[in-house]
């Protein structure tokens, strides 16, 4: 399997989060990127991954280098497929080639696309389509002994299934099962399997936490939970709290991108709090689905995300050691960029979470 | 339009709680309740509602008494047709009258459903199936003057649809234009309009409570709206937030039954809260979603279910009154059954929203 990522247009790092996340993390080959309007360029050289990955301006130009499968690389809020796209990927669908999509909108649903798919004899992969009967939350009991950790977030898209990854490689690290466990389109793409929790019948998002947290428990003794939204999200905080509740975590890991100080995507309108805040937030909404006597779930780490931090010279990573220990004294807790830190970053969250769980 | 409910095996207050709402408040004749282990009685002899409404033994039965739709009247956890209701449904189908179904299954899932309508030429209406095309909650702001009312409660099935439609009668019998918003089957089965959030892809549950109530506020000075499950409910709290977050009330009315001491369906594994608890964190969770400076929405008054309550003799309706007291006297706040005590009950929590709500 080689995959081509389609993101035309919009492949920079403020729009193109599924791109990043599977140029970072896809255990398969990445044969290039499409887009025509940073056609001839390093993947690397526009989102800061992806080192010697090409951008191509065609499908045609990547189905020359190779690509079995197109993945739409791109998603805004809403989930629609964007008018853009819908040329190249009618062209992937005649060309006999596969199309992964982690948009709310299904690529059947336009007959055109679907007419394409025909002629062509291919299939389309929906990242986010959920399982059939899936169950309601809080019936089933998972394996005494397993210890599971929830990514939350003070908003969407701050670094939470990028934390989730780097904690199951620090835990690994240290000689320990660890399983992800993939709730959104891209960690799916990753991980080859999943539910996307923001995609299932509303009634559902607790029981296919749940289902996929269970299962988990039965493989590895540490289950990482990818995190979605933020509690304190116009959107989507009801995803957040369903999820929060179907995973029924041990431990919390708070998860912040540093520079945003309003919900992405609300203009302004909607500030964020202060970080103490969000984690007594998150520690009440666990509680409220525990039993009384249950210990309770505590965030035991930050993991701060200074990746939008881009100043010349090499003042950038002394300026995020600084950024990093203001929230480590703000918090009170133990805090790490996982991804500029690397792995001794992601060990610091990797130890707090090991000291924080109840034995 | 003449309905009858089906009901079969399950018309008892435990368990028909679709059908007793569409009893007491179907702006439609409902010419026959089906449930043949119970036929021959009256509606009201089984349910406590719907005194004249004759129990009958089949479809057939129902349809000789003029019915030209038949309501599904129940409605287990999960969403599931009954099995025992298939051959009804075919017969009703292949008969050529319509079914409306609320249960998240759809009728045309069953081949042998969908092929008895088109023998029969029936038409079936999904009061769950969501309309297309749903925003992301929180970019439409509502008409500036319109006030907001929530029920939330102490969990699922505790009376939020009957509180608040209770409380829109008693709006407008002080003269408020006041409008209900329906968000569950049984609402959209008596308004005739509405959306069921916890039949949306999940990602959009506020964006559709915030449709709705924009919507509504532009045609009423009051909007009440149904609530949905509870905060601390295992399964459904998700859905909750979501919809607490896409009204964003002005008030909320916590609604409560009084013998609940566990969440419905959980054999007691899940041991519900004291009330001043549930109205901090529904408080909470709401401020949650507002940026600051926004006054705070507060839970006003209390809805307490005491139709459980069920002695010989005539002492029930005292012993009513000392329970409404008693939770009047450790919430701090006006208390009242809008059922056992009829429009004096919804009057005393309409004046408290008339008082609750910041000018």
């Amino acid at each position: 399997m080689k995959v081509a990522i389609l993101a035309e247009d919009q492949f920079a790092p403020a729009t193109a989060k599924t791109a990043i996340g599977v140029l970072r993390y896809a255990p398969y080959e990445i044969v290039a990127v499409i887009d025509s309007t940073r056609a001839g360029k390093d993947a690397a050289d526009c989102v800061g991954v992806g080192k010697g990955v090409p951008v191509v301006a065609s499908v045609d130009d990547a189905i020359a280098r190779g690509a079995t499968v197109i993945l739409i690389g791109t998603a805004a809020a809403g989930g629609r497929i964007p008018d853009g796209y819908r040329a190249a990927l009618a062209r992937t669908l005649e060309r006999g080639v596969q199309v992964w999509n982690g948009l709310h909108e299904r690529v059947f649903a336009d007959p055109e696309l679907a007419a394409a798919a025909k002629r062509g004899g291919a299939k389309v992969r929906e990242l986010r389509e959920p399982p059939p009967d899936l169950p309601i939350g809080g019936h089933r009991a998972r394996r005494e002994g397993a210890r599971v950790v929830l990514t939350v977030g003070s908003d969407a898209a701050v670094g939470k299934m990028t934390a989730s990854l780097e904690i199951v490689a620090a835990l690994r690290r240290i000689g320990e099962r660890a399983e992800f466990v993939a709730t959104g389109q891209t960690g799916i793409a990753i991980a080859g399997q999943g539910i996307a929790v923001d995609a299932v019948v509303a009634d559902f998002i607790a029981g296919a936490a749940e289902l996929m947290v269970c299962d988990a428990a039965e493989r590895a003794d540490w289950v990482v939970v990818e995190g979605q939204g933020s509690l304190t999200h116009p959107g989507f905080s009801g995803v957040t709290l369903g999820l929060l509740h179907g995973t029924a975590p041990d431990v919390m890991v708070l998860c912040h991108e540093w520079m945003r100080h309003s919900v992405k995507g609300y203009d302004d309108r909607q500030p964020l709090r202060a970080l103490p805040e969000y984690i007594r937030i998150y520690e009440d909404a666990a509680a409220w689905r525990r039993p009384p006597g249950f210990p309770p779930a505590r965030v035991v780490a930050v993991a701060g995300n200074t990746g939008s931090l881009n100043v010349p010279s090499g003042n950038a990573h002394e300026m995020a050691q600084k950024i990093i220990a203001s929230i480590a004294s703000v918090t009170g807790l133990p805090t790490a960029d996982p991804i500029r830190e690397g792995a001794a970053g992601a060990d610091r969250i990797a130890g707090a979470l090991r000291d924080g769980v109840p034995a």
